[in-house]
């Protein structure tokens, strides 16, 4: 057997925790390290902090602790989805000689939403070795990686149309909150001008999508409109009356010269009659793919994340995004 | 724009005619040479045989002569299912300095069925620093890249199993040829044992995937049943009587350590109420896709093909596969 891969979980909010249970149930990662600014968890057994049972690994205050003494591996930084606020910590992962993994989202792809700092990643990562590579499921994979990839059977492309439809009725309550579930319709619209309600990672998406087709996005339109309950519906965590906010709908479009080459949409309400992932290529041919069902979002944000930090050794230093990172792919029992 | 990229087409049956064609409707491709071994073809304009007009490429009777003289650029090889007699045409093309993607099933992951010569292949395009390629809708595509790249999403997968069912009545006549439609079951059979009627590249599309999961595949299966019409079936060249062979269902599976960790079910036949691609990855999460209708032969075939041809320049030296060659992708129209 070859050696086990050392990993540092940094951020242990539900997914940093999710990422880290899950790596404790593979026997190709080893979790040496893990670091969260809440004073709560420090010092504290990181078994302990998972309810897995104790392990052996100390929970530090900061990453710089966390990475130092350790012999090098991969970070699997979750702790945020902004790109500039997990920045410095990219920086610190790389300038110790760790490569990263992160779900920031707006990591997935940014080299057109934020050029500058994707250079400056890249530099710091290339100078020192190491990779930086942000995943998920989406961004990260079903709703761009995935429909690129399946681009891949098509002599021309024209348009590409991704749908991502989820009943949210099951999901955890965060993931309730953050779709506006339950809420008046008032209260939801001030929650979008806020920026509360909002899927992270559309923009990322399309431009990863346009940049495997070669084609540049010279516009860029976003929407978060509320779905509206028409009945009651409820969940373990909320019940929502009719009238009320069921979730959301957020459509993002991205067009080159006036045509709206890549359209994503992603519905996230309580009681979604048809929950599914599909891609629409039109084209010659076209493709239709499904996924009946769809992809449970935290379970499969965490295996690409993990599935990703057992490839770090061998993909190329730098800033990487999937497109470039290799193919994915998961691991036999 | 960026310099568009030289293509030699070598073997110009019904593959390499349509790459050709499809070659030629592409702006960033340029052909500048063609091989075909048929002295009827010999010395005519690429164009007066592919019926699309003069394009002032003359068809040359040997590979040396078609890359010989040209810059450097991608030969396109549509020869041969079997890597043996491929691998002088890749060694005539890489010491020539031409890239090679090729059509060639065998040589989509050969490193387990083949490993002497696949080293052997690595070293001769490595020492010319060039990259060579096998792909397709099947295998390099549908029934081993796609189901790998799914696996990505998953924490753990137990088994893999890939179904392309096929509606053959629709397909051109040597396809139809191929899967011995109209055949009585014990020309049938008797074509199986000779080899005549089998669909080639499960063995490596089961190699690709178990590699992809990091398993080793100890025993492989492999079975060729016929299907037999229960009612007339005809297409534009057969006519199938209830009891003649309607099709074939070739069925492949590879175990690792006594379980069936790959499934692959290929069904073509007249008459097929159901064509499509599916994909059941078990494991956690489950899985399931579909591309409903499922995906041309031919046509994904040319296009993966092309698509690879364009991505060349950028990818490593020596043998790759789908697996390494990096995501692949379509193009904008």
């Amino acid at each position: 057997m070859s050696e086990r891969t050392r990993v540092c979980v940094v951020g242990l909010g539900p997914v940093g925790r999710r990422c880290a249970v899950m790596a404790l149930e593979r026997s190709e990662l080893e979790i040496v390290a893990a670091a969260d600014i809440d004073p709560a968890m420090q010092g504290r057994d990181l078994g302990d902090v998972l309810g897995t049972g104790k392990i052996g690994v100390e929970v530090s205050a900061t990453l710089d602790e966390a990475l130092k003494g350790s012999r090098k591996g991969v970070a699997v930084l979750c702790t945020t989805s902004s790109l500039e606020r997990a920045a410095d910590q990219i920086r610190a992962c790389v300038q110790a000689g760790w490569h990263v993994v992160s779900t920031c989202e707006e990591l997935a792809y940014p080299w057109n939403t934020a050029p500058q700092l994707s250079a400056t990643i890249d530099a710091w990562a290339s100078k020192a070795s190491c990779s930086v590579l942000g995943t998920g499921v989406n961004p990260g994979f079903v709703m761009d990686a995935l429909p690129a990839f399946l681009t891949g059977a098509c002599q021309r492309v024209d348009t590409v149309l991704v749908e991502r439809f989820q009943d949210a009725s099951v999901r955890r309550l965060p993931f309730q909150q953050k779709i506006g579930a339950g809420l008046s319709l008032e209260v939801f619209e001030q929650q979008v001008i806020e920026g509360k309600i909002r899927h992270v990672g559309f923009q990322e998406s399309i431009h990863m999508i346009a940049a495997a087709l070669d084609v540049r996005i010279d516009k860029l339109q976003e929407r978060v409109l509320p779905v509206i309950a028409t009945r009651s519906l409820k969940s373990e965590f909320i019940e929502i009356l009719p009238g009320m906010v069921a979730g959301v709908n957020q459509i993002a479009q991205g067009f080159s010269s006036g045509k709206a080459a890549v359209t994503l949409n992603l519905q996230a309400y309580f009681g979604h009659p048809q929950p599914q992932e599909r891609v629409l290529i039109k084209g010659v041919p076209d493709v239709e793919m499904l996924i009946p069902g769809g992809l449970h979002g935290d379970v499969v944000t965490c295996a690409m994340t993990l599935n990703a930090v057992r490839k770090m050794g061998s993909a190329r230093p730098g800033l990487r995004t999937m497109l470039d990172f290799g193919l994915p792919s998961g691991r036999f029992s």
